[in-house]
C-alpha cells in the first residue's frame, strides 16, 4: 500500500509503497477514512534533532484518524469488520495508575507502551496510509450514526484538546462564569462550540485577525476583542471589573499567558493549551489568589466518546479541506504556507464505503 | 489439577480433576496463591434456580483471588510470570461507555462480556484450583510489596466492596461528618477500617453481637451500639440532633434501612450494601431532604489499587482461616454453620513461592 | 397598605389593609415589583390543618418576590434604596452549618430562624403587598442590568427549584448523556431551558398534554412523548437500551416515580421536585445500580444569582399573566381552575419606577 | 481598657488605654480570651510603608483570636453572652458572589467591606485587648465542647490556613497518593497533623532543622527529608519514579518552589501557602502535564467549624507557649527572635470565665 512517510528529521514526507500491516493479537486493522495533517507535523518536519524524543524516523505521518475496522487480531471482542470507528492518538501501557484511569496521555510507564510518549504518526505509522495498525482494541471508539470519517478525524486531536482543557474547567463554568478563549484557530474555534454546546459561561475570543475574530462569533463567543493595549481593561469591564472565571491559552507565548493572568478572577484557571513555548512567572502575589495555571495535553478515550457525540449532533464541526493521499504531501505544503481553509485532511481510500 | 467446582444448581461443590486452562491471545494463567470463601457463594449453592441468572454450573467456585502470573497469552505487556497479583473480580466488555470509565461491575453490553454479568467463579471458572485463567491482562493488579496472597484475597471482594461505598461519599465525610456502619461482619469491619483510614468522620457502628461491637471499635470506630428502641435517639444525640451524613447499610433488611433513614441527615447518603433483600419507601417527605439513597455493587480495578495499598500499610487488615484446597468443601460448611473466624480462605497451592 | 392575606386555615385570601412594616436592625424593607402566585399556595388555602406546620394563618401570602429595596434597617451595608431586586424564599437561621454553606433550605436549626421551615408569605407576610419586609440582607440579590421585577419574580421559585435540582447533577450531565423531565408545567418548561442552557445533555419530556409536549419542545426538548404503555420502550430505545442518565420528576405521583425508575441507568438521578405525594420503594434489585433517588426542595441565594443571569440573558424564560393587587384573589381562583396562561405574577406597585 | 496597638509602621506596638467598643446592629461584641501573635505581624511593624495597603494603622494587633460572647448588637439571633467562640479572620463584604459562597476571603467588593482585604488586627481593632468588636454575627463560630480559647486562637490562622490547602486537594489525595510538606514550622507541623487526620495519603515532609523533621515525625509524616542535593531523587524513589501528587510549600521561596515542581507527577497540585518570595517560571514544558500551580489564602467559617471539630477531637494540636495582655509585645519580641516554642498566644482575661 502507498502511505506518506517521514524517513529523516529535517526533511519533507515522501509517498511510499509498505506492506500492510498484519494485526497480531489483540491488535486491530484499520482501513482508513480520513487523516488529519496537523500542525504539530510540521514541527516534527522541519524542528526535531535526533534524540530530542524517544522516537524517531522513519514512520507514517497522521495522528488524527478514522475509518472502518478492516481485520481483528485474535482475542479481539466487540468489534465488527466495517464498522465505522475513530481512533484514540495516545497509547499508553494500559497497567499504570494513569492508564486504569484512563488517561493514557499521562501514561507513567512509558516504557512498556508501544512507544514512549507518542502513537500512531507519532514514532510509529500513523493514517495516512490506506491501512492503520492499531495497537490494542481500547484505542478504537465506535463512531456515532450520522458522522463520516472526514469529520471524526480532526475531532481526534483539534477537537479533544480543546474538550478536555473545557472539560477540566466545568465546575468553575457555571451561568455567571466568563471564559477567554485566547487564539481562534483549528483548535480554537473549536474549543468555542464545546463551551456553547456544554456550559452557559459567557465567551470571550481574542485574536488578532478580524476573520478570526468572526468566526468565534460565528461558533457562538458572546464577544470578540483585538490584543492590544486596552484588551485587559474590555475584559475586566466586561466582567464587572472581577476578571474571568477560566483563560484556555490555545496559543501560549509569553505575551499571551501574560494577557490571560492579567484578565484572571480569582480562584480561577489558566490553562495552557498551545505549544507557543511561552512562560508564565507564578508567585504568591503575582498572580490572583488560589487562581490555578496549568497545561494540559490532548484527552482521553472516554472523552473521545463525547466529542464525536457532539460532532454527530451538530454541536461541534471542524471546517476541512480534503486532499487525496497522493496529493498529502501537498497538503502539509499548504499548511505550511497557511492557504488551507479549515482542517486540512487527506483521503486514503477515497469513495471507499464497506 | 484440582479445582472446586459447583456442578448444578442445588447442589454442594466437589473437588473435581480438570485440565489446566492454556491461555489464549490477552489473557493470563494466574497460579493461584489464595482464594476467599463467601457468603454469596452458599447462596448460589442453595438458592438459586435454573434460569434465574444469564449464568450457571458447572463451573469453579472462588471470586476473591490473588496468586502469581504463571503463563502469558500472546499480546500480554507489562506483566511477567511470577509476579504477585490480585484479580479484579468483575469482568466488562472492555469497551462500553462504563467500561471505558473502568467501572465493569456496571458493564453496559454484558452480551460481550466473557459471561454476563459474572466473571471467574461467578459463571466462569474461579480461584478454588491450582490455576485461574483470566481473559484479560487489565483484570490483574500488581500486588504491592509486603502483602501475600492470602491476605490481598479478601481483600480483593469483602475489602473493595465497602472501599467504592464510602469512597463515594468522601465529599459528605469532612470532619464533623458522622458515618452510621450497621452490621460488622466480613464487610463492615473493613468499612469501619476504610473510614478511619480515609477520612475524619465520626463511625458509628450498629451490630445486635456484643463481640461485632468490641470488633468495630478495635477498628477504630467511635461508638458502637446494639440495635433497638433507642438506637434513632442514641445517634440523633450523637449528631446534636442533625443525624448522620452518611449510612453504610451492609445488612440491607426491611428494618435496618428503615433505620438508616430515621437517623440520616438533610443531604446525607444511605447506601444499600449488604444484600439482606429489604426496600426503603422512598417519598419526597418520607425521608429527609436531598438525603440520596443508593445501592453499591463490588468496586473497580482502580479502587483496587487503593484498597491493596491500604492493605499492604496495615490499615486495612481481614482476619483470615486458612484452609488447603483439599478442604475447601470444609470452609463452605463452615460458613454455612457459622464457625468461621474471619474470613475463609482456600490457599491451592500451599507452600508454593514464585 | 393592601395586602392580600389568608386568615385561617381551609380559608380564601382576602385584601385587607395592614402598616407598612418597619425595617428593624439588618433588615431589609422591599418595595413589591411582581410577587407569583405559587400551586403551594392553593395547598396551603385548601388543605392544610391547624397543626400541621410551625407556623400558620394569618400572614400575606405570596413567596416569589422581586422589587426594589425601599428603606435599610441600621447596619446594612451593600444596598441602595431604588435597587432593583429579588427575594432569596427560604429564611433560615443563618448560622448553624448548612446556613454557613449558603444553604438556608436546609437550616437545622430552625428554632433560631424567623420562622421554622418558613419563610415570607410562608407563615410571615410575603409579597402580595405594597412592601415587604425581609429579614436579613442576605436574603436579598442584586436583579442584574435587563430583567424586570415581572420576569424575576416567578424565578425566584419555578425558576430556583429545577435550577436547583439540574445543578446537583451537572456531573453527570456531559454530551452523550440523556435526562428525563416528567411533567412540562410551570417548573418543567423552566426545567428544560436550564438544561438547555447549561448542559449538553440530550432532554427527553413527558407529558399527557399535548399542548405541554410543544412547550417543551419550543423550550429546548430532543424529544417529547406522551405517557403510556410505549414509554419505557420509547425512552430505553431512544437511549440505545441503557436508560437515561438524570430523571427530573416534576410530579412526583406513585406512577411517575415508577416510570422514572423504569427508565433509569445505572449510577443516574432520580430525583423528586414535584409534590404528588407518591412513593417509590427502593432496593437492592429494584432500582439500577448505584442510581440515587432524593428530593431536591427550592434553592439556595448562590443558585438565585445564577438564575438571574440566566433570565437576563433570555436563556431563561417564563411565561407570564399579570395581575393587579386588586384582582390577586382572582389570580388564585384562575390558577385554580387551570385558566391561567403560564405563571400568574401580581403587580402591587403597578407602574412604579424607583 | 488595655489594647496593644501599632501606632505607625515602621515601630513596635505599644500598650495603650483605650474604649470598651460597643456593638452596634448585627455586631458582636467578644471578651477575648487568647489571642495568637502571628509572623506575618512582624511583617506589619517593621516593613511596610504607608500607602502599600488599603489600610494602616493606628490599630490593635491581633488576627487569631477565640474568647467569650460579651454583648449582642441589635437584631443577632443564634448567640447567646458567655457562650465560648472563635472569630473567623477575614471579613468580607458579605454581599458578593464570593462571600455568598462563604469565601470572605476572597471577597470581589472589598470597597464594601469592614477595612478592604483586612479584618480584626488587620487595618481594624484585634483580638490583643479585653474586648473585640466583631462587625457581623457571622463571623463568630462556637467553640465545640472541650477546646480552650488558647487552643482555638491558634487554629483560627495556623490551623485554618492549611486545612484549606488540604481540603481543596482532597480528591488528589486518596491512599496510593503522596504529599510533600515544605517547612515543618508553626502552620507546616499542623499541616502534617491535618493530611493524616483527612486523608491516607503518604506524609513527606521536608525541613532543613532536624527538630522541625523530628516533630513532623511526631505529627504523623511518613517520612521526613532533609533539603540538600539528593532530595528530588529521594522523593522520586519514596513514589516509585512518579513523583508527589501534592505539593503544600509553606516557605514560599524561589528554592522550595523550584524543588517541588521538581518533585511533582503529572496532574498533581503545587500550593504555594508560605510568604517566602519566591517565583515558579511555569511553562508547558517545564511543569509536569496539568499539575496545577496556585495560591492558597487563609481559609474560611465553614472550614474553621472542622478545623476546631479537629482541635476538640485531639487531631490538631498546637502547641503554645502563653503571655499575659502586658507582656504581648514581649511576645513578639520573643517570636522576632526565634525564642518561643509552638504559638505564642496573648491571653488578655486571664483566669476569666463566664
Amino acid at each position: 500500500m502507498q502511505a506518506l512517510r517521514l524517513k529523516q528529521w529535517h526533511s519533507e514526507p515522501e509517498l511510499e509503497e509498505v506492506a500492510v500491516p498484519e494485526p497480531g493479537p489483540g491488535e486491530v486493522l484499520v482501513q482508513v477514512g480520513a487523516s488529519g495533517a496537523c500542525h504539530s507535523d510540521l514541527h516534527l518536519m522541519h524542528e526535531f534533532e535526533a534524540g530530542a524524543l524517544p522516537w524517531g524516523p522513519p514512520f507514517t505521518l497522521g495522528h488524527e484518524n478514522a475509518g472502518w475496522v478492516h481485520t481483528l487480531g485474535s482475542g479481539v471482542r466487540g468489534l465488527e469488520p466495517g464498522q465505522p470507528v475513530a481512533v484514540v492518538g495516545a497509547w499508553g501501557c494500559g497497567t499504570c495508575r494513569r492508564c486504569l484511569d484512563g488517561l493514557e496521555t499521562y501514561c507513567e510507564r512509558p516504557d512498556l507502551a508501544p512507544v514512549p510518549g507518542g502513537g500512531g504518526g507519532l514514532g510509529l505509522d500513523g493514517g495516512m496510509a490506506e491501512f492503520l495498525l492499531v495497537p490494542a482494541a481500547r484505542h478504537v471508539v465506535a463512531l456515532p450514526e450520522g458522522l463520516e470519517p472526514t469529520d471524526a478525524a480532526p475531532l481526534t486531536d483539534a477537537g479533544l484538546t480543546p474538550y478536555h482543557a473545557v472539560r477540566r474547567s466545568w465546575p468553575k463554568l457555571g451561568p455567571t462564569a466568563t471564559v477567554l478563549v485566547i487564539g481562534v484557530g483549528g483548535l480554537g474555534h473549536l474549543c468555542v462550540q464545546v463551551l456553547r454546546a456544554t456550559t452557559a459561561a459567557r465567551v470571550v475570543a481574542v485574536d488578532p485577525r478580524g476573520s478570526a475574530r468572526d468566526l468565534a462569533l460565528e461558533c457562538g463567543a458572546d464577544l470578540a476583542l483585538a490584543p492590544g493595549d486596552d484588551l485587559v481593561a474590555e475584559v475586566r469591564e466586561a466582567t464587572q471589573g472581577v476578571g474571568v472565571d477560566v483563560v484556555l491559552d490555545m496559543v501560549g507565548s509569553d505575551e499571551t499567558l501574560a494577557t490571560g493572568a492579567a484578565c484572571l478572577r480569582q480562584l480561577g484557571d489558566l490553562t495552557i493549551v498551545g505549544l507557543g513555548g511561552g512562560t508564565l512567572p507564578v508567585s504568591f502575589f503575582g498572580v490572583p489568589y488560589e487562581a490555578s495555571v496549568q497545561s494540559t495535553y490532548w484527552g482521553n478515550r472516554r472523552e473521545l466518546v463525547d466529542v464525536l457525540d457532539l460532532g454527530a449532533r451538530g454541536l461541534l464541526r471542524s471546517h476541512t479541506t480534503l486532499y487525496t493521499l497522493a496529493d498529502a504531501a501537498q497538503a502539509y505544503r499548504d499548511l505550511a504556507s497557511g492557504t488551507v481553509s479549515g482542517r486540512a485532511v487527506v483521503v486514503p481510500n477515497d469513495g471507499f464505503r464497506p
